[in-house]
């Protein structure tokens, strides 16, 4: 048996349910995570990017030599992106509230996310990320989303730009919203941002597939959380019609007469889309599905949150994105069979998966490349066309509307469409061509997978023995499969 | 001409004086790190400590595997200290306010300084260090101490320590205290403890030699700034007799008739030592110094902020360290010729630097390594005479008092000894022997150094041409030498 995690579908016992075997690859990637990071203690390390040719350049890196960096930073400040690690550094700042499917972690719980995040960062485009979990808790332990918005103003003369992450409602609205108007760095909220902009962008692939128009579609939203309200926001500045729209949250459809959102300032994104969407005041979400031609769910696993008669009663070649995270709504192939065109989900074993992953390394990279002051929602338009651009032009068809992770040029592709962009509505503080941008994306992604080869192949970085992975395999395998 | 930084005294022109060999030295260094910074774009990278062996290693990495990480640091805290980097991460906090000799250099102005700590940190302990250089400043543009105490306390559960550096008196002392006072992690301030805790090493190897006694000797300290006051302290703790120690400030010898300190309360150190020390109130240096044992000179640089008399009034076998940078107050041949016995300084190119990077990254690794919640007084002197023990095991006399950089083994030596102490003194969440403290931390800077090569060797850190070293070097001897 030799196990490896490209190949454990071969190694599931026979007669396994599709729900079964689903199951075991969760439980044995949470098993294996949690091996693994004991391990290694991590995942992320800080280290030199500058030669030591002999210890007379610490005479250089530090003390006297780098007297003339203090002071060239001194009489302009904004030095400190070209003379400092600044220009490539992105903190990844949650206050571990809500850690993906997982709640409120404590204050240090989301370090697991965020470094996953700044390996990503690094490893799809040489960005460098930091993983800053805070403490905003009070002496009653309550979250104070005031703090996270102090801690990030602090924070920015060393950074880049901020990725937020795994904040919880509401206060993510407040934190994006007061940092984005305050900082002068970009600001990018990636549950919400991130996942809008590649949802977006697999909806133009799948509206060019379908022969429909974005502003003729009828849109439903379902579940209005941070991540949906955000796909409304792009969608109605891409050109959806937003009397088209209709969100749905627990307690039914959004609508100027809700009264509950109206009453709670903090929502104040969710009362404006009360306002200017479903204006026929629809509450059930089988009506309001009913002829639809779009269906973005983010909302509770599956696999049965969206019904079968639900699809069924949609226009032709109706689109379904369904995102919840371990298990989709509804699974893709009962979808199909109600007659959905083309099905997205959140899982990467199935067809078109929406991974945040192919947004925000390529975003950020684009908007450090350019030494941005922010990331505009014409950004991250951008950012979703660059994607959909990238995937038709390499071949789409409906059960491959989006770049895969492994086709590593579309991130260099989205960093310099970003960068275009950000240059053009004059958010950037430098001039630089697409070329430029693109090259050096290019060229850090290869420089640091070849890093990280070296590392491995010198076993500086070890690599866990096939013995230890097919263990928790076969442990995880028992206690799922009679 | 072959130049390089290890041979750079071979071509100075001839007949250049001693103070135009400095001179030279000193603006060349300055001239090529702004060079260098700009054309690494810094010197601090982030990168993956573990393994990547397929796209699937994202499953273990990210979603869905870490949820198991997220939760188990959600059931208990302190898992994050192993399930993370932070067991082996220091972040190196500053306002910028005192970038060394540059005064407030706004709030970037640290990040070349910060980035260096987190360099000598990773080559010489193999520990992660993350530059923090933060905006403190009120609506007038005012530095506040409580915003970095509310900072720090923030990051907490993202890193195993704090480093804080370069922060202006009286601010400085304020932060430190209420830190580590109220944090469960350590908090160090290296411009103080770590310059006290060297300092104190080298006496130690002093006195030996010397043939002295600590309790007896009769010690000037002159400069009263945050260094001097924590090295009278730790020479307190360390069996010095308060009333044989006098210190000075710019307003003359510290004692209990100072009002102007008295009545300064952020200054509660400097009055503290007010009321220990100098009985007799004495207030002119040259009669302070007059019959002393030992000078530590933390003031102006000199050459001649030092007096050869005052020196030649000192005791028999004087001890005189003069650490101003970049010109010590008297040079050390001057120190001799007057009859000094002993004389260190800070500089690199002289006999005994007293380097504070001798002491943080060892320190630092042991007090991590252990999981302490602080660095105690106790192990900042047990640092000091692990540095004294290193230093006379492997062969010790009046011109090497102390271990030099180079030295690597001193580091898991003095990380070994910190541990150690820390679990002596009730400090330490974990219990680790001798040995393995040692071992790991060989280890991790064998390992760092192995990382650093590959990258040089293939290219990755692209080496800077001799062409642009020796323009760099040309240019800066004709502007100084006519």
């Amino acid at each position: 048996m030799n196990i490896s995690l490209e190949n454990i579908e071969k190694y599931f016992p026979e007669g396994c349910t599709e729900e079964e075997k689903a199951k075991i690859k969760t439980q044995f990637y949470k098993e294996l995570a949690l091996k693994m990071h004991e391990f290694y203690k991590g995942k992320i390390q800080i280290l030199p990017k500058a030669g030591l040719y002999g210890f007379n350049w610490f005479n250089v890196w530090y003390t006297p030599g780098v007297s003339s960096v203090s002071t060239t930073i001194r009489d302009e400040q904004d030095r400190s992106f070209d003379l400092s690690n600044r220009g490539n550094l992105v903190a990844v700042v949650s206050d571990s509230t809500r850690v993906l499917g997982d709640g409120n972690c404590g204050p240090a719980g989301g370090l697991g996310v965020m470094e996953g995040k700044a390996y990503l960062m690094k490893y799809l485009a040489g960005v460098d990320g930091i993983a800053l979990c805070i403490n905003n808790r009070d002496e009653h332990n309550k979250p104070n989303a005031d703090k996270i918005i102090d801690f990030v103003k602090m924070l920015q003369p060393s950074v880049g730009a901020v990725n937020l992450e795994d904040i919880s409602q509401p206060d993510c609205y407040k934190v994006l919203d007061v940092l984005r108007k305050e900082c002068e760095i970009p600001v990018w909220h990636d549950d919400a941002q991130g996942t809008a902009c590649v949802i977006l962008a697999g909806l133009i692939n799948a509206l060019i597939l379908a022969e429909k128009k974005i502003e003729d579609v009828k849109i439903v939203l379902f579940g209005a959380g941070a991540s949906n309200t955000t796909v409304a926001k792009l969608l109605i500045l891409s050109g959806a019609t937003p009397s088209n729209i209709v969100l749905f949250d627990s307690k039914g459809g959004l609508h100027k007469n809700r009264k509950d959102v109206e009453n709670s300032p903090e929502f104040y994104i969710k009362w404006d889309l009360c306002k200017k969407t479903n204006p026929g005041c629809i509450n059930d979400i089988a009506e309001g599905i009913r002829g639809a031609d779009v269906l973005i769910s983010l909302s509770q696993p599956g696999p049965d949150t969206v019904k079968p008669e639900w699809i069924k009663s949609m226009n032709d070649k109706a689109i379904v994105f369904t995102c919840a995270n371990p298990v989709p709504e509804i699974y893709p192939y009962a979808a199909k069979e109600a007659g959905a065109f083309i099905v997205a989900t959140g899982r990467g074993d199935f067809p078109n998966q929406v991974n945040n992953s192919l947004g925000f390394p390529g975003i950020l990279k684009g908007a450090l490349m350019c030494k941005a002051r922010q990331i505009t929602d014409g950004m991250a338009i951008r950012a979703a066309q660059s994607l959909a651009e990238f995937a038709r032009k390499r071949g789409y068809h409906a059960d491959k509307i989006l770049p895969l992770m492994d086709e590593h040029e579309v991130f260099p592709q989205v960093a310099a469409d970003v960068a275009m962009q950000a240059i053009k509505e004059g958010v950037a503080r430098v001039n630089v061509c697409f070329d430029e941008v693109y090259n050096t994306t290019l060229y850090d992604i290869q420089q640091t997978r070849k890093t990280i080869d070296l590392m491995m192949k010198n076993d500086i970085i070890k690599e866990p023995s096939s013995e230890m992975i097919t263990e928790i395999f076969n442990k995880v395998v028992k206690s799922i499969v009679n």
